[in-house]
């Protein structure tokens, strides 16, 4: 149980969130990406800040077997795939995602802007019992499952 | 448990914040309010997306005994009362709060622009066993404890 009664990071103004640098590791942390559940002490759930470029997109599939996510797009313009699905997604977009669909997704090519959004993600138990060593989840690379674009 | 794979709302774009409506209840919802938990099927975790202008705030303190909260600032400048502190915030700031944790807050008299922010809440429990009628919540009147500023 942690002893912090508050504590504070800072991610800078939307329009700098292409510039910031962070993941789970250092093998999986890159350009428009921060884990605030490694710079901050969530208990319960785990917050990530993205922002993606014009056609770019993450390269694997991936689901969860117990994590239920949220996807709030703030800016720009791009694609999930869902399953067997491929829906529009745009600043204002807030997607809840259940446990077990496989997603993706991208900036579209066409975006006036880099796709920006926070993805929240939380179980019916400690984050810590849910990620790392104990990761509920499932991934799929691309040359196994193609990506829908 | 919802059966539900995906599910979709819209929120706007940013700038569009402070015309949305909605609260936990017809009585407690207000301009610049949308409780995400009552359009989406959230199991774990809810989450708001707020909208105050210049000198507007909230009117009483609350705390929470289970759930942690994650207060994520997106525009706007304004302040957070914590128990005894008052901490500056502005567009970037992720700020987390533990439970226990009396809290207020407004959109600074000065700020630019009104403050917009997602605040996200969970606990080691379904939502549904940490609100409504089974809120952890604890409210503290401002004629009971003044508002900081």
């Amino acid at each position: 149980m942690t002893m912090a009664k508050y504590q504070i990071t800072d991610v800078g103004s939307l329009a700098k969130w292409g510039d910031f640098y962070g993941g789970f590791s250092p093998e999986s942390s890159y350009l428009g990406r921060r884990v605030l559940d490694k710079e901050l002490p969530f208990e319960f759930f785990g917050v990530t800040v993205n922002s993606r470029e014009p056609g770019d997109g993450v390269d694997f599939w991936h689901s969860h077997s117990k994590l239920e996510e949220l996807y709030l797009f703030l800016e720009g313009e791009g694609e999930m795939g869902l399953d067997d699905e491929v829906v529009p997604v745009k600043g204002g977009t807030a997607l809840w995602v259940g446990q077990g669909v496989m997603r993706v997704w991208r900036c579209s090519p066409s975006s006036p802007t880099a796709l920006k959004w926070i993805c929240v993600r939380a179980g019916g138990d400690r984050l810590a019992n849910l990620s790392g060593e104990n990761s509920d989840a499932i991934k799929v690379d691309a040359s196994e499952r193609p990506l829908p674009w």
